[in-house]
This record gives C-alpha cells, sequence and structure tokens, in this order.
C-alpha cells in the first residue's frame, strides 16, 4: 500500500513538474502535518514561573519541529511520530519515558503505543520500568513480532533481543514527581474505590502523558502515545494509552487520535474508536467527533476534569479538545503554520 | 441503577401479581438469556472421538446452566457470566485457567475481562500465571480498584491483597498443550513475522479461549472472556480477551459480546465495540452486525478462517458466528431452550 502510494506520488510529481505548477499545487504538495499534546490537567499561569513555562514551550516547538522535519523531507507519519514523542519522553518536563510519575509502590511502569492508519497495525507496551523510550519499543512490536501488545517482563525480554538497552530505575527518577507520590501516598488515609474519588481530575495526580498525530506526504496517518501513567496507581495497572481504539488510534479511512487524562473513562469508553466510528457511521467531521467526545460524552460519563484529545484527518484538519484547565499542545498545519499552545481560552 | 430496576422490577412483578398474569407476561417475565463459547478453530467430527465429544458437550451444557441458574433464580448477569465461564477455567479441555496453552518459553500466561453493560465498568487482567479463576480476579479489579487493568505481578500482587490464593504452576500443567507447544516450537525454524503465516488460523495454535455473555430480568447484559492466548506466543503477549471493545463488550444500549480467535484482529479492528457502533450508529440489529463482522469485515482484513463472536442485546436475541470449521458454543434462550454445537452446520 505504502509502495503503490509512493509510485503514484512520484508519477504526480512528474506531471506535476511537466505542467503548470499552481494548477497542480494540490496533487504535487499533498498536505503534511503534525500535532502533539504533552498531558492534559489543571494548569494555570499562576502556577507556572516564566521561566517554566518557556522551557515547556519550547520543548513542544522542538518535539513539533522534530516530527515535521521527518514529514517535510518525504519521510513516513510513523516516523514522524516517533521522532516527536521521543523528544518529550526524553525530557522530565512530560510524564512519559525519563520524568514518569511513580506507581503506588514507587516505580516507574510506562506504557505505549503507535498505530499505522494504512493497515490498522499498531504495537503497543505496556508495564515496561527500564525502557528509555517506551515508543520506540512499541514501534518494534508493531514491526518485528505477529503480536500487538507485549507487556511487563516479557516486554523488555523482546527489547533485549532487538538490542536495546535496559535503563537503571533511576534514569527516569524526578523529585518532582517522587513528591507528588508521597503527597499521594499522605492523602491516602481516607481510601475509597470510586474512580471519581480517588481521581479527581487528574490536577494533584501528575499529569504529562505524550502524544503525536502526523499526515505523511503519502496519505497516511499514524498515531501515537506514551505514558508513565498516573500517580499512586497500583502496580501492573494499564491505561489507555497502549490500547488500540482507546488512547491510541489512526485509521487512514477516518482519523488519527491520541488521549491524555485519566485512561479508566477512555478505555470504558473507546474514546478514540469512538471518535472515528462517528465519522465512519455517522459522517460527523473530525472537530464535531472530538468535541462531542471531550465535553459532552466524556463529562456526562463522569470525567469532568479528566482529559483531553489530539487529532487529525487524511486532509489535514486538526483538532483539539480538552475539559481540563490546560493541555501542553501544538502543531504545525498543512500551511506550515507552528502554533504551540498550553492554557485555556489561549 | 442496579438498584432502581430492582426496585422498578419489584414494583412490577406486584403490579402483575394484582393484575392478569397473561397481559403482563412480557414485563412480569422480562427476558433472560445467556450464550456462552468455548474457542472457534479448525474443528472437525473426524478430529474428535465419541467419548471427547460427549465430554466437550457436557462441560459445555454444565456451564451453561451454571450461568442459567443465577440468572433464573434473580441473579445478576455479572455473577451468570462468571458463574459460567469458571466450569470452563476449571476443565482442562479449554484454554483458559486449567487447561491454558504455553508461551514460547513454556508459561502459563492468562488473560481476562469482565464488563458490566448497565455502566460500562470493567475489569481485566493480563499476563497472569498462577490465578485458578482469572475471571474472578478481573471482577475484583472491576469492584475493588479504580481500574480497569492490571497485569503480570501487579496483578498478582492485588490477587493476594484481596486474599486469593497463588496456584503452582503446575496446576495448569495438561500434556496436550504441552505437545502443541513441541510442535509449534519444531516448526519454528522458519521464523516469520507475519501474522498470517505464523498464526495461518488456530488450528495448530490451540484454542479454546472461553466467554459468556448474559441479559438479568433487570434488563442488564454483562459479558466475559477469558484464555490462555495462543500456543508459542512470545511472553507477556496480551491479546483482545482482557480489553474492553476488542475480545469483551457489554453495553445495554446495544449488546454484549465475546471473542475468540486471533486476537490481534480483534484488537486492530476494535472488533466487538464496532458491533455495538454498528448498532448504535447505524442501526443496525445484532445479528446483521455479528455477521459482518466475522464473515465479511475480518474475513477481507486477512482473518479468514481465523475467530468467532458470540453476542446478544438486551431483547435476549442472541447471534452467533465463526469463520472456521467449528466453535464450541451453546445458549439458553429467553424460551429457556438449550442448544449446544460444536461443528460448522451443526
Amino acid at each position: 500500500m505504502r509502495i503503490l502510494n509512493c509510485i503514484l506520488f512520484s508519477a504526480c510529481m512528474l506531471i506535476a513538474g511537466a505542467g503548470a505548477q499552481t494548477a497542480n499545487a494540490a496533487s504535487a504538495n499533498p498536505p503534511i502535518a503534525i500535532v502533539i499534546h504533552g498531558g492534559a490537567g489543571t494548569i494555570s499561569p499562576k502556577d507556572m514561573t516564566p521561566a517554566l513555562e518557556a522551557e515547556y514551550r519550547s520543548t513542544l516547538r522542538q518535539a513539533l519541529t522534530s516530527g515535521y522535519a521527518v514529514l517535510k523531507r518525504g519521510g513516513t507519519s510513523l516516523d514522524a511520530v516517533q521522532a516527536a514523542i521521543e523528544v518529550m519522553e526524553d525530557s522530565p518536563l512530560f510524564n512519559a519515558g525519563r520524568g514518569s510519575v511513580f506507581t503506588h509502590d514507587g516505580k516507574n511502569e510506562m506504557d505505549a503505543a503507535i498505530m499505522d492508519g494504512s493497515n490498522l497495525k499498531a504495537g503497543g507496551v505496556a508495564d515496561v520500568q527500564h525502557i528509555k523510550n517506551p515508543i520506540a519499543l512499541a514501534r518494534l512490536v508493531m514491526e518485528k513480532t505477529p503480536h500487538v501488545l507485549l507487556v511487563a517482563d516479557g516486554a523488555e525480554q523482546f527489547a533485549v533481543s532487538q538490542g536495546m538497552p535496559l535503563m537503571p530505575a533511576g534514569y527516569f527518577y524526578t523529585q518532582k514527581r517522587w513528591d507528588e507520590l508521597q503527597r499521594a501516598l499522605k492523602k491516602e488515609g481516607n481510601k475509597t474505590t470510586a474512580l471519581e474519588e480517588q481521581y479527581p481530575g487528574t490536577s494533584a495526580h501528575g499529569f504529562g502523558t505524550v502524544g503525536a498525530v502526523a499526515l505523511d506526504r503519502y496519505g497516511n496517518i499514524a498515531a501515537g502515545t506514551s505514558t508513565g501513567g498516573l500517580t499512586n496507581k497500583l502496580d501492573g495497572r494499564v491505561g489507555d494509552s497502549p490500547l488500540t481504539g482507546d488512547g491510541t488510534y489512526a485509521n487512514n479511512a477516518t482519523c488519527g487520535a491520541s488521549g491524555t487524562g485519566t485512561g479508566e473513562y477512555f478505555m470504558r469508553l473507546n474514546l478514540t474508536k469512538d471518535v472515528s466510528d462517528l465519522m465512519q457511521y455517522k459522517g460527523w467531521p473530525l472537530k464535531k467527533a472530538v468535541d462531542y467526545e471531550i465535553n459532552d460524552k466524556l463529562v456526562k460519563f463522569g470525567g469532568k476534569n479528566s482529559g483531553g484529545l489530539i487529532a487529525l484527518d487524511h486532509n489535514g484538519n486538526i483538532a483539539t479538545a480538552f475539559n481540563t484547565t490546560g493541555m501542553y499542545r501544538g502543531w504545525i498545519d498543512s500551511r506550515g503554520r507552528v502554533v504551540v499552545k498550553i492554557f485555556k481560552g489561549e
């Protein structure tokens, strides 16, 4: 499919080269675009120093431009998504890779997935503790195994078999995330099993799941998500990020999407698959489906102040939505415009 | 919601008691029904001794009647699903609990999930190695944690915290499954990453995932699935069974469903969520959606001879489909008729 698209695209370029450039602009320059997020949560300007805000904006921009550079030079959306996410995994600012939050028992257990919209192939890993870039391992699961999801020790054994080094636990440690766990543990005297009470929004529990969705010049959409999950989660808890149709989804026929927030809601609603099905089965445009999902369905389901979503379709239309006070986000659209935002209403 | 339904039902019974029994038969006797499967695969009468066939039929019947007894005495669909599945997990005939297949490294790694259609709550476990009844642990994840999915050591730690004993690995061992692994390992000289080649249907790789879907007199649908996965799978591989919208789904508004087969296809298609969305967003009846999914969409996706599905809706309509030569299956419908089948065309 990708090879065929390549050939078609090359033929298109030849025709465009021979004819009038302007008339063939659309086919000669099929849209490319990328959208990313670095997590949704209670984020307000007053909690942020100017220096920290600048650091977030600069890292988001760096992730965007890394992904976009891949698309610009004719690379695939899969490579673009991976490049953008690795920048955020390597930064201690976000809850993914280095800087991941801690489980109840003080471990970093990370989840990630990547999906190829051209063939619905997907790879995911969950509950990995020593992988520098979980998104890269998810990619290997997709490309080098017949499976879609590997977890825990088995996933790390597979990483080693692919020549990927295991990092010491200390690599992932940040004081900020450790302190978040200590605060959560202190609060725990008042234990409850109600999700709404235990994870009231993502404010006190660490946020910063990262994700990217890209459209390449071959018309292929890819999406990826990477996360440390929820602060103080039970050991072994897997969220929505590594699961196709929940936190991560890509389908050329509809859209690519990546979610962030209290993953349990996304899993129970199969939220990204739902966006795709509203487009495919009800003919909704991307923006309507994304807005409905986050600001209506999720809220009515109890998920007020619980998360956000980024998405794009095969025309390069971009949609973002969140029902929290902020979401680290940015995009480079089909016209090449670069946008980075953090707060609501910005 | 369940309490409200209980009250409404009791009120209904009182009214029915006071009025004409026949006129109120529908409301006085809301439909109850249960459908189960014990795996789809290459099953033909010639591979089966009469004694083995009788044993399968008898165990399926026992699972059905265990679940139906719960419904009959006014129990919930969740309890019915769990009861039916535990019978099959405890039997060495099926690839779930005792009798689970072996991973590449010779381990039994089991997955299970249960979902409540009245509120979309769900619980799942994956990659557990010492749990007698993974479906019971999935139920505890749903009811006693704020999470939806726990895997590996964390899931077993949670089991222990709930007073569930860990079984020695030997409990799950069966000679038949061990021999299946040895045959698969022998074949492996010719390694390939193509799913279609590595898992050509489920014939040589063990089948027997079990599942149940039930409708109780309160109008609530529940679904559950339990499995040992694929013979010779990589350690840590998680399939579709423990994932909401993939191998297991329940939603009172549409249907409950449980899948069996090569899970990777079900995960990439979010197959059970797709059935539900075709019903909800396109108005398709249950049978049309189930048939389309297994005999059209899945086949076109490369999943010829790869699996099957059982489902029921809130009226108690039952649908089953499989694109293999057989599926262990059975149901007790809203009229109380008991049916058990194994082969195609039976």
